[in-house]
């Protein structure tokens, strides 16, 4: 948003080398406006731009960015001031900014850190991509239970300024193994003389740092907190995730959804960043897969094709049919695979979802199976081109409707519920998948129908 | 996850009418907890194990409830009941519950409140739905900037209790404006003789409480924050919304996407609420308006007509060949939409896009090409069914599968970008749509594709 407002002025400034005007300028913005700022100049500005601020706002600018600001910032500096950065920035964030490196570029970065921060960016990149591992931070404060509020709070006053927050304090016993965790509130209403035993939160909640970050999404949603501490096997505190990581954990969860529903395996990067080649990659499968899936039209088609040969005005109303379908089942796995991805639906639900589909497909295919006639008829009120027992082929086109929007609504809300059963992902019933599925099946609906329809008349 | 553990053993609880066990198995659970277990029960049994709860446990359970168990749970509760717990649950959260009201109900329960949480639950109701002010809670400390640390810490202690957060601390001026917020560790960090005006944090980001929820979800994304106040048109503080809401915001913006993306329109309530007349009136409307669109094909394959009746074979082919124009359409929309939603891509990006899916849908269409144009000569080494000029044939469907996916995936891609520049949603071009699209312009590609290099021999 400031970009917009002020960006032409920075570029101004910028091109008339005017970095003192630019530095006194950059000061008075927050670190996610100045990162915005600089994601938003032209690469070979970025360094520049980066260059002209203050350390401490470098540090916090430097955790705003977008990886590739990121890197393009890093090349640019020297190795002194790359350590300064790299060891004063939050563990969470440096974890984030060195995951999107190269091998040899993350052994190089390790070197630049003091012995006590390299051993913590180590421990941190030892857990799985996509684990809460890679989300938490080592800076929290922890306290322990004979100490009353006073102690608490000076000992935050001593040792709090590198904590991530200070809205949840731990309580952990002599080995630091946790045993409750106190909300700040708790502690700040209370005479400064309350022994921390006699505070009593609701039980701590934790997460183990090889869970999946959507495990810790879910409790987060679930348990409304701000704040989750993670522990090891031993139930010894590790770290803490703070709620604004899940904000990022929940968008990517979407994404890959999003793109499996489209027929499309999870990119895992940003559209503009993926090249060519993994484009093609993570589409071909797919679409080969539905290809060979539809090859199966062709010999369906070929099946029929006496039939054809003796009416081919059945072919002209083929795709209409075959795709209405499809646009069924795309509407009906849309809302299934989501109803089960946000927790609306369970599989113990399968026969309400059932006996709601199939209404659902015969008002939906009536709806599309009387305009069909009504098109047919009217048509031949007018044009010659349907021949005369054009009643019974808009009988068989709007009977067809009915039961290809049918068969539609319950494929394509039955496979999630059965992918789920079985283990797999709901979201690969893609609308792609369920129309190819649609497709094949449709056309012998039609045929079939046609075949009993037209049985004396056309055929 | 507590409902799977101990569900049995609390049904077996409520069957035996054994409520003075119950009553102490579920005062050892967190309030979520015991809110997952009422949600789990039977419908009836629900407002049963309810009134187990002593009345600060009530509360808070009745805050973490689904909508239809918080109406069913109200329903069964005596007016008395009912008052003490409305009055003391959380504005945020008693305005969410409100909202799912009919009018009358709301009423009603309007009079069961004291004049002051009348009042605020009135104003907080008259905001828009979906913005910001719906989700706003008017409980938070302020200060006024001559007070120093210790005097904060007095007043919080004093006045805290009822605040939703203690993380951060407002300072208003006389007539209540905002002029700055306080992180908690800015306080706790510094001696208690600092004076509240001497402490700077980054300036104050604020919400209008008419602003829309994606709004505030957009800011606390950029600035990291956890809470955020809201301020009315002339600065005053009116009320904070918390990040935990925006999990909330941001789950039900992609759900929206989603059922767009599928052809359908947002819902705006879980799969199992609607109704059978809502679900198909959301359904409807897009499904009749690709009918209409795919009516074309009919008028379009009444046109080539007489090139099926010269060569039927072409019919045959005529599925596989739209709807991989249809799939990689798709594909490509899925992921601009996404990457538009999500702000990867910007709509000044649609050159880069366009060169990326030219190439993509070339590399695409060539894969699918080569399969398609195998199937039908290996085929034709061992059938006759393609007739002598069976390389011909395969040149045709080969060739017209590159056009067809070429030219799915330039639509795909391009539509949405169009859409976002006139203004529309771009996750409009569902599935569905652009499949419809490429449906009709596919098998005009197609025929004319035969028409050239099938003339003189099959045609």
């Amino acid at each position: 948003m400031i970009g917009n407002i002020i960006g032409p002025e920075i570029r101004e400034l910028i091109e008339a080398r005017n970095f003192a005007a630019l530095r006194g300028v950059l000061e008075d913005f927050s670190p996610a406006d100045v990162a915005e700022l600089i994601t938003d100049v032209a690469e070979d500005e970025q360094a520049i731009v980066f260059r002209l601020l203050p350390h401490q706002q470098a540090t916090e600018v430097m955790e705003y960015l977008e990886p590739d600001a990121q890197q393009t910032v890093l090349r640019a500096m020297g190795r002194e001031e790359a350590a300064r950065i790299l060891n004063e920035m939050s563990a969470d964030d440096r974890t984030a900014l060195l995951e999107e490196l190269p091998g040899a570029a993350v052994a190089q970065m390790l070197t630049l850190l003091s012995p006590q921060e390299r051993a913590i960016a180590q421990s941190l990149l030892n857990y799985p991509e996509g684990s809460v591992g890679r989300l938490m931070t080592p800076d929290f404060v922890s306290v322990r239970a004979h100490w009353n509020v006073q102690q608490v709070l000076d000992h935050i006053r001593e040792h709090g300024r590198d904590s991530e927050t200070l809205n949840v304090i731990y309580v952990t016993d002599e080995r630091g193994r946790l045993i409750d965790d106190l909300r700040i509130r708790e502690i700040l209403l209370r005479p400064v003389s309350t022994p921390v035993r006699e505070i009593h939160d609701s039980s701590a909640l934790s997460l183990r740092a090889s869970d999946e970050a959507e495990v810790a999404l879910e409790l987060f949603k679930k348990y409304d907190r701000n704040t989750l501490p993670v522990v090891d096997f031993e139930e010894k505190l590790l770290g803490i995730v703070t709620v604004d990581d899940m904000l990022d954990v929940q968008e990517e969860e979407a994404t890959e959804d999003i793109q499996k529903m489209g027929a499309v395996e999870a990119l895992d990067e940003p559209y503009l960043a993926a090249t060519l080649g993994e484009m093609v990659k993570k589409r071909a499968t797919w679409l080969v897969v539905l290809f060979v899936g539809e090859l199966f039209t062709a010999t369906a088609m070929r099946h029929y094709q006496s039939e054809i040969d003796r009416a081919t005005i059945l072919a002209v109303f083929l795709p209409l049919i075959i795709s209405s379908g499809g646009n069924s089942g795309s509407q009906a796995s849309t809302l299934i695979i989501r109803a089960l991805a946000v927790g609306e639906l369970a599989l113990s639900d399968w026969w309400t979802v059932v006996r709601k589909e199939f209404f659902s497909g015969v008002l939906l295919g009536g709806i599309l199976g009387v305009i069909g006639f009504l098109r047919i008829e009217l048509w031949a009120m007018f044009m010659p081109d349907y021949g005369e027992h054009h009643l019974r082929l808009a009988l068989t086109v709007a009977l067809s409707l009915v039961g290809v929007v049918l068969w539609g609504t319950m494929s394509g809300s039955m496979l999630p519920l059965i992918l789920r059963r079985v283990g797999l992902d709901p979201a690969s019933s893609s609308a792609p998948f369920v129309a190819t599925l649609v497709d094949v099946t449709g056309l012998v609906i039609y045929f079939n129908m046609a075949t009993v329809l037209l049985r004396g008349t056309m055929l």
